[in-house]
């Protein structure tokens, strides 16, 4: 199994006119564009995807599931009671969420060799979580992924599971767990750039 | 980077030397021993650690910290109210967490082929989240981790944030995730049964 180095390289170049594009538009999140732009500065590296961390409100059985479940509220910066009481106070089909995940990167590398190596970058940011997932012709994929995941429990069909009187401490919460993991995001830039300068 | 074929046996020897002393003291979880057994017949795997899913209530700032938490319960088999209404009643120090881990199984193999196979036995019996860790003279870490887990938050200090009436439900989401993890492991088993016979 080894990445065909043509087909590799053309998709660095769409990924890359793709990530100029998303910028233009302003689709993409403000705290991720330095660690994307610093990934494709390598030259065996690029993204492939990437959130900078979310909280989401979801309909669905179990946090983790993507069928039979809806996404009632998403938002990549902390959240205030005002913004999703309307949401709370509906009623949910199956169960209702509020979920916290941390920063996600999805990297396509040229090599083994560079996968390790930001593999070892990710670790040292503590992207404890991160690893190899799949090779192929077209690169090798690499998840960099932190341990930073809530998924409080708020609601069953109708009825509320938590203290309505302390909303605002899970919101707090949340907040404090969504920022924890954009701390991780400026961490992984830094080590990101020092590790360029070792190895240029 | 390369594995030693001597150190990584040996290894291998060792585990099993030690999977087989666990058995005898009664130590392994009962769910996941035969896919333990069955990943140490592959000529170029064995396994180094494991967990066949639990369920734990720790008290932590955030339930994916090591440091300043305490795990308060563990058990790998569905709970009852009667069995945690004690330690729930107890105050935290920080907040308290009811944590509920789907099944993880670390492997280490020989060679990058190898690891390359159990990531897609790993895929095709649902455990979503699994990669390769690490490569080193010793072995290929390969994680095979699902996505379910759930962190409900319980308790801030010494307030519940839960409904105390909402309790059995609660576990009983709790101990159904749960038993979703144990049914994925008896998938694994299955797809690394028919993918021995497959390569054999």
């Amino acid at each position: 199994m080894k990445v065909d180095a043509r087909i590799w390289l053309k998709r660095k170049e769409e990924a890359y006119a793709k990530l100029k594009e998303d910028l233009e538009i302003g689709y993409l999140d403000e705290d991720i564009i330095d660690v994307l732009e610093e990934i494709f500065k390598r030259d065996e590296a690029f993204t492939v995807s990437s959130c900078s961390g979310r909280i989401v409100i979801v309909d669905s059985q179990y946090p983790w599931e993507r069928k039979d479940s809806t996404v009632l509220f998403k938002k990549h910066q902390p959240i205030t009671l005002s913004e999703i009481i309307d949401i709370i106070n509906q009623p949910a089909v199956s169960a209702m969420w509020l979920v916290v995940v941390g920063p996600i990167i999805h990297v396509s590398t040229l090599t083994l060799r560079e996968a390790f190596r930001i593999l070892k970058v990710a670790r040292e940011a503590g992207f404890k979580h991160s690893g190899i997932l799949s090779v192929s012709r077209k690169g090798i994929t690499v998840e960099l992924r932190t341990g930073i995941r809530l998924a409080v429990l708020l609601k069953v069909k109708n009825e509320l599971v938590i203290n309505y009187e302390k909303l605002e401490e899970i919101i707090g919460i949340a907040n404090k767990a969504l920022i924890l993991g954009k701390v991780r995001l400026k961490k992984l830039l830094e080590v990101l750039k020092s590790s360029t300068l070792k190895e240029g």
